[in-house]
């Protein structure tokens, strides 16, 4: 023969190569955000032409503007996302929003009707208390706008309207591209309505646009500095407790940094508004306690840097996420992890990305089985 | 001399008069609820004659009926008072209400204008933050009412109208008699507005304020398992986690419980919507967690088994509060401390009592500085 033909034999199984190269699902999906995000605006924003093109809600415009307010539901990692778009939806739409835990919306007595429009975020889009929600919202007459990920789902099926977040599977118990790319969603709708309402003028509309396009590249950057989250983990990884402060657009992602930490290592992590720590939790602050401080240029920075100064000098560690070229906090804090500056409105997409690391890191490093944590399962379809 | 006089030292020094006996301040105003809590209603609720009659209200009712919905901003403790008053005014009156952190609320960009209401809520009535909110809300045209303890407050006069709690000095920096009176003018001014609007019929209302009648003394009643939540703070004195759960109107009660442990015991507590676990906390639970969960009959008691159960199969130490006569979580808790029975909207004046007890007892145990926690100052007039 002029070829030797020979079987060789790839030392991969179907999981490995599922995994494509990462050690765990969850890494894979944290790399995945930045094709993720840009399969999400794709089609939908067309940059150059200034235009947001959703037929969910150019079909419904007039629903959307005008709506008395916006009611947002959700649960866990998706009400985060619900977190984010309250501020973005009343800044850029002036639209009044209020988020829900949609377990507690509907077993109370909510005050909702015809003039409201009610957002359901869900991954899965098989959340049985998210249905549940949307199922009161629909018999009392509002309009119901689904955001999922799971084309054909359930509650993609009951919603009057919607958009799917196209981040592809997510495997991982612990969510991490389903919540960028949920932001990604909502903050094209915020736009699109903030400019049909004339809240945003038309320079202001592009420049967001063209920033959202480069928000892939900048998480790039963003992930470049693993090798030094890893360090920054394996100080911290024995830690009993962590806090996780944030201020505006960025207290959501403290809440969603400290629940991806308590998810898959067990340390009770909690997230703050940082002007709350002086009403009560900097009492728990001494030198075992570390305290993650998203601190970007943009949000209220003078306010944040002196309760990064308050925490210091109760001795307690600080893990600051920071903007390029921080120079005051980077000087207080034991740590810094820097990401790209964007708009304020934009900052969540990258300050999420250092505290997915840190806590996937954290994880593994204590042995835990990071993309099946114990007792939680990936989609709650029970109540 | 047919008498023999003399001077009887006495064997207290002002410290001690001041407290009246009890060992601290907050013990002290703990055991002053009952009695707080009727100087807060003393006046203005007339039960005989099925009447509510507050002035600041009376005065600018139009503004409370047509509200486009009622903003509540506040901090700490009083953040807590104003998310039991979401679901009160909610239920009870059917306006829509937003709770927000006063200091978020101040330096977002958030919708407000001249048809809504801001109900700002603060012991001291110079919380610098909730200052800050008030000015942001008057600037924008909407009419603010205030609710302070301290009378001839800074809150107090630059409010449009308001209410007094009338719960006398609170020393203790850890927020107790505060909170419950907090809630019990709130829930007045909810069945006021809820009677005026018709969305409570006369005869709920009067027994409405029957039942409110007799909280006082059913405080008095869940005063006396101090002993046995005396006995149950030393087990669990040497927790370093613990997760608080409640639902409905006893959610914000499982934040306030968890924050009262944090302020003065300095353990690393947290609350939580029961429902919320199973998305991500349940992951902590093993054997050295300890969960104190709120379930009182009324508020959907079958759900709360349910999250009960699931907890104890993970292993997890189960404090439950619950109703006289309950059966089914007294089963299966390690330990259950019983409160009186009354109706749904006004258990979080009941459920609050054995928390504010339970931290009291364990920081006591654990050597710390009851009235004067470590970092903290009473009235935060920094921003």
């Amino acid at each position: 023969n002029l070829v030797d033909a020979y079987v060789q034999k790839l030392q991969m199984n179907l999981d490995q190569i599922e995994k494509g190269g990462y050690e765990h699902f969850m890494l894979k999906e944290i790399y995945e955000q930045p094709s993720a995000i840009e399969d999400t605006y794709r089609g939908r924003m067309l940059v150059n032409e200034g235009i947001i093109k959703m037929s969910g809600i150019d079909d419904h415009l007039n629903r959307f503007l005008n709506a008395n307010r916006i009611i947002i539901v959700a649960c866990g990692t998706s009400w985060h996302a619900g977190l984010v778009a309250e501020y973005i939806f009343e800044d850029l739409a002036r639209i009044p929003v209020e988020v829900e835990y949609a377990s507690e919306f509907r077993y109370r007595n909510p005050v909702i009707g015809k003039g409201d429009v009610l957002i359901a975020i869900s991954q899965s889009g098989e959340t049985a208390d998210t249905m549940a929600a949307i199922k009161l919202a629909k018999e009392n007459g509002a309009f119901v706008f689904g955001v999922c990920n799971v084309v054909g789902s359930s509650i993609s099926r009951v919603t009057d309207a919607g958009a799917y977040t196209h981040a592809g599977p997510e495997i991982g118990v612990a969510s991490t591209k389903a919540f960028t790319t949920q932001i990604t969603i909502l903050t094209l709708i915020a736009l699109k309505l903030g400019k049909e309402k004339g809240s945003i003028n038309n320079s202001d509309f592009h420049m967001y646009l063209r920033e959202m396009d480069l928000i892939p590249s900048k998480i790039e950057k963003a992930l470049q500095s693993n090798e030094h989250i890893l360090e920054v983990a394996n100080h911290y990884k024995n830690s009993r407790n962590c806090l996780y402060l944030g201020r505006g657009y960025n207290f959501p992602v403290a809440l969603e940094g400290a629940l991806k930490l308590k998810e898959i290592s067990y340390i009770h992590a909690e997230g703050y508004p940082a002007a709350e720590m002086k009403h009560g939790p900097i009492a728990l602050i001494d030198e075992e306690m570390p305290v993650v401080v998203i601190a970007t240029k943009k949000g209220h920075y003078e306010k944040v840097v002196s309760n990064v100064q308050e925490i210091k000098s109760r001795k307690g560690k600080i893990i600051a996420i920071v903007t390029e070229g921080d120079e005051q906090v980077s000087q207080i804090a034991d740590h810094t992890i820097t990401i790209p500056d964007t708009f304020e409105a934009l900052t969540p997409l990258l300050t999420t990305i250092p505290l997915q690391l840190l806590s996937y890191h954290i994880a593994v490093m204590l042995g835990k089985n990071v993309d099946q944590p114990r007792n939680l399962a990936k989609s709650v379809t029970v109540e």
